[in-house]
């Protein structure tokens, strides 16, 4: 009985939690969680096409030390790093994510790991806040801004 | 005539340029846009406690180079600047602010100046943005992130 009560316990709280860090239908938070994981594929496989289509025609990028970037193909093609190097690494730790209506907000921490031409292995990490629109019962991110986090 | 129709046009332009940077209810963008000045108002008085107001209770900020920062006291006093630096600038300049229910993005531009002990001036600009949350009919931060505009 004790143990039944514990994993009651530990059942609510997980709920409780999962219910506090993502509000909205479960479909839309699902579709958002998995264009995610698409994100950090099409960028570790060097798909900058695919990373265009991961933003609305409009959407936003706001890349350190420079402006806005508008617009989808510029969006993805920001992405595309040197010759030589490649991304071994991209995984998005969302803290919270909130559907409202056709809109939802997302914030989190990015981590990766960039190789370099002479193999030596640069990591990197940050925190991130993604403004995402519904477009066709798909949800694409609009605005885009993450700055680094220093170890 | 052709004068009239001129001012049409512009007029016209002009509240379709309107529309399509603020949605939402009228006196909900208002609120943002006057809460927006109060926020450069209170950094360049050094009014932290103000500052801190301005944030919902959980509101969260973003600064480069370290971890998100939670909870409107420390947001609020992360911008207190050391013994003898003044702010002299702060301004804000949103490009859209768009309100859903009781949540609003807003993305734009800020720009300022930092004077420093021995008189001399640097100058800043970046850009932000910002996931406001309605409280009691005021609207409050609870999102804030943004990097640097490099000249």
């Amino acid at each position: 009985m004790k143990k039944i009560f514990t994993i009651l316990v530990i059942v609510l709280m997980a709920s409780g939690l999962y219910a506090q860090n993502y509000s909205g239908k479960q479909k839309d938070i699902d579709i958002i969680l998995k264009n995610t994981k698409s994100f950090s594929a099409y960028y570790m496989a060097g798909d900058y096409e695919k990373l265009s289509g991961c933003y609305t025609e409009d959407g936003k990028i706001f890349p350190g030390g420079q402006d806005i970037i508008e617009g989808d193909e510029k969006a993805g093609n920001y992405f595309r790093v040197p010759e030589g190097y490649k991304v071994l690494k991209h995984k998005v730790t969302p803290q919270e994510i909130s559907v409202v209506k056709k809109t939802a907000y997302d914030y989190g921490y990015y981590e990766g790991e960039t190789q370099r031409p002479d193999g030596t292995i640069s990591t990197w990490k940050g925190k991130y806040v993604i403004v995402w629109k519904k477009v066709n019962g798909d949800w694409k991110i609009y605005l885009d801004i993450w700055n680094r986090v220093d170890d």
